[in-house]
């Protein structure tokens, strides 16, 4: 089978982004009321996957994606704790409703009530419940909440063990995702995310985060930002650094997703980063739709460039199948015990 | 002729940190004395070119790098104008130096007096005396002079008119360069220099800037950031944002050096980037030195990844020198005027 491990709700019926605008409306103005759970029909929910991801994924061959809230609408530079708990709940029920209406299709990923600045209870609290009630098998980790302007530590600082101790716990990995950039310089799909990514992954060479949280897992999205590009500028930084060996030192416990959407990108991944580290995904619908006007098909279509791309059958299994079931040790149950 | 379009003066002698320590030193104690000058002998210059760019260069066999003051100590976030006029003549006179003292093998490039949220006008001033009176055929610019904060408005932004003005007058490029990072979470060669390249090609993306400025020349280096590689990212959000083509909109003024560190990368970067928008370059000695234990070579021998590219010797030949010659047409004229 072929599991996209990076799908994000960007198609939610209207209400939710209602429910979100009357949410920040009474920021604005505390004498409005505390809006209502937005009201989404089971039939609401199944039109907008039905004619979008689930026929999408259909059409290009995928067969189960690893579905979490849109990661630019986290919105967590908000600075009020208490909305984001609301919203990162109202988000996680979503996605967990269109878990139980396509239970072959979609697993859930939670977001998190993160906010700049915080600690992180009621992210652990959030976490717990979206795996242990909802059934989630991953979460989203949003290493820049202020969104663009990296006010938070470092993710090897202490600031986010809880965190991690849960995760750990539970055994589910992060996705280490940021959501909307706030700052007028960093533009939130061109920018913030790549940078995000080659932020994170400098912070865990420079750090001794895997030491402490030995099965800790982190799945960094998007290729991994710059990281494979400039694989050999981070392996000599890391020498200069006095660092151990990234191979041995990170990548046993982070992998790349395979959202690069065109074929030199995704030959440059597969040739660099070994193969157990590559998890195949497209972020389909998400920072880049529409048609490549050179190709005339979808610049998203993933699998395609993996198809097309130097690997053995046996590395394009781990891609599309192994890797990510194993990294996520709780979808692989849910599989087997549907037996798949 | 080889030109290396991306060098910084890195191995400057002792005396040159000995004065910036006590310019510091003063902004935390204004009681002790204005330092002077650093006394610096050409014999000690001599050697640490010698010694170093210079022997390196030979080894290599590149014949001429494009110079500049070192990217990392510039420090446009230390928040004293003054401290940062002094700081950019200091630095700059004694590239000046080495450029008199080795008229065939180096060129020069200003450092400008920036500092976060201070209007531009005594950077006009300090690129009019480099070039004018200095002969530099650069400029090095900062997009983000508070060093991995993102506190300036993005590049596109009129607040950089002054210096795009004075840029086009002396026809000369700038090289978009940050500087230390002072934010913890952000690694200064392994996150901030890549995040600016991509952050800066984005925004130029997102603005119309050179639709006022038709003859601009920007250089992105570090290979671009995560552009190259995310390329089809790029084109894709460019369509859904409703922008023009980036090989029209952009990629007439802008363009990469070849500082990627390992082959897939500069292999990478010759396929997706056009030939014409590629300037040679290694940033040697720069953030990445020592070898790489795997090939026993260095890192930044950039040279052997682009002789062993999928390029044709009239691309390389391009890339070499003529690309860096057009960009850099005030090194042109200094060129043709020896015969070279």
């Amino acid at each position: 089978m072929i599991i996209d491990c990076h799908g994000h709700y960007t198609t939610a019926p209207a209400a939710l982004q209602g429910f979100r605008n009357a949410q920040l409306a009474r920021l604005k103005d505390p004498a409005l009321p505390n809006p209502a759970d937005p009201r989404i029909s089971d039939d609401e929910i199944r039109e907008t996957i039905e004619g979008n991801q689930l026929r999408i994924a259909r059409e290009r061959g995928s067969d189960l994606t690893i579905f979490s809230p849109r990661a630019s609408h986290m919105g967590h530079h908000i600075p009020d704790p208490a909305t984001a708990q609301t919203w990162a709940r109202v988000c996680n029920d979503l996605i967990y409703r269109v878990t139980t209406l396509f239970p072959d299709n979609f697993a859930g990923v939670a977001q998190l009530p993160q906010v700049a600045g915080e600690p992180l209870e009621t992210c652990v609290k959030e976490l717990e419940r979206t795996v242990t009630e909802l059934g989630f098998v991953g979460v989203n980790l949003n290493p820049d909440p202020s969104g663009g302007w990296w006010t938070s530590p470092p993710l090897t600082d202490e600031y986010w063990f809880p965190v991690y101790e849960k995760m750990v716990e539970l055994d589910v990995p992060a996705m280490v995702h940021v959501s909307t950039s706030s700052n007028p310089a960093v533009h939130t799909l061109g920018a913030h995310y790549l940078n995000a990514d080659t932020t994170a992954f400098m912070q865990l060479i420079s750090g001794d985060l895997f030491a402490r949280f030995p099965t800790l897992r982190l799945v960094i999205p998007h290729g991994g930002g710059a990281v494979p590009y400039h694989w050999g500028r981070f392996k000599g930084i890391a020498t200069r650094d006095k660092r151990p060996p990234i191979e041995t030192h990170v990548m046993n416990n982070v992998f790349f997703d395979t959202c690069v959407y065109h074929q030199p990108g995704i030959d440059l991944l597969t040739t660099v980063i070994n193969d157990d580290n590559i998890l195949f995904a497209s972020e389909m619908l998400g920072a880049v739709r529409g048609n490549n006007p050179d190709g005339d098909f979808p610049w998203d279509d993933t699998k395609r460039y993996v198809e097309a791309a130097p690997l053995s059958g046996e590395a394009r299994a781990k891609i599309y199948e192994q890797n990510t079931r194993r990294v996520y040790p709780r979808l692989d149950a849910q599989l087997k015990a549907r037996g798949r």
